[in-house]
């Protein structure tokens, strides 16, 4: 996915604002993230002990939408406003922290929450390093 | 839009951490923000003067996903998370702000932006209550 | 809301391909369907009778995705493809009436399951007549 | 992609009502096809000849839609809906088709519209390959 995004960022016609390997490792990371949300909320439903798992199906639904959002705002480079791409990568990376300590309490449990932890961290990480990168 | 929003509130069987009519306010202002900026990107993209208003449009496509994705967690109180909240409404707030500056610059020239313009200046308020009233 | 996309429509500078007044109808409604489901799924989520609930979560889940990429195709009319639009107000139908009776069969249990269903069917009537005018 | 989103559909605690390969690999395609097309959409909007393209905007931005709504529907196993899924399905497959033929139509002028008809053409396949195998 990084790969395909960088073509992407490589065949715009314009400049692009921000570093081209951290901003195609960000949006690869939160489309990543917001599938593995996704994923994890519909799995979570499905366990026996759903009733437990009612904060984790919430923060996985806010983090998939979150970092839907993000990954376009990130992809948008015409009319680029540094204001909006910083607030938002803000909001994404609180949102995945919050999603992958939620999912990482219960990885030993359950798969799904394991896998999403991950994705969630490795989210994080990137909207971090382009955050630093934004000056 | 805000009085079915609030009757979804009322009926919500669990705990609202969050003051029920701005809260209401906020959620209906995001919706019609939302809608207001993907009709006004895709008029600005019929004008003859489309190429004038590509930074409008790409102002008006970020703060659509935005305000979609903030009206999305703010109707979610289970599991409730102050922090995710919070860097949501900035991050919606930051990208009304800017969408609204932008179509304020030509709202005398199309009435989409003009229009636009309000729904962007009537959400960023709604947002800027709820946010203080999170303290 | 009606009121309010009504104004957009009228403020296109090209050419509209559908009917105006089933048009303005059909996108408010698709919004207001979206909020509906999103709402209902977390209330759902926060019932003691979660388990019980686990169809109408994710029933609510996919109608709101699917009415809210409705609402956005049904607002863009620059390069207008009829193809389009009808698979899409097809789609929203289909999940409007599959969403509607799962929440009408415990509308008497929960007063967010009845107000869900009644989107549900607003909305599906309201693709249903854009449906029958595009011919 | 693939290999991630089929980790997640084994990690599913419950039953998957279609093929896993299919789905894994029309998963991943709907998640590229989205990407790309909110990346062609923007490099679309920084052409000089913005003007010409048009079309080519709003065919992305609705297949941007209907791709990450058809990932998300897809995703969702629990309380599945083969009529759901069969129609979201059949819109994706529509907005690829059109997205695809009008991308193509000036892939050898922007590699931003090659890279995006390929991406279509590859999401449209997947889903129909998805649809066939539902009967």
């Amino acid at each position: 996915m990084t790969h395909r995004t960088a073509e992407f960022i490589d065949a715009h016609p314009g400049a692009i604002g921000l570093d081209r390997d951290l901003l195609a490792t960000c949006i690869a990371a939160c489309l990543e993230c917001a599938q593995a949300c996704t994923a994890c909320a519909d799995a979570c439903l499905a366990e026996d002990m759903v009733a437990d798992l009612r904060s984790c199906i919430t923060t996985d639904l806010n983090c998939a939408d979150l970092c839907a959002a993000t990954a376009r705002v990130l992809s948008r480079h015409t009319g680029y406003d540094a204001d909006v791409t910083r607030a938002t990568l803000q909001a994404c990376l609180t949102a995945c922290r919050s999603c992958g300590d939620e999912c990482a309490s219960h990885a030993d449990m359950h798969d799904h929450c394991r896998l999403c932890a991950e994705a969630c961290r490795a989210c994080a990480k990137a909207c971090e390093e382009l955050l630093a990168s934004l000056g």
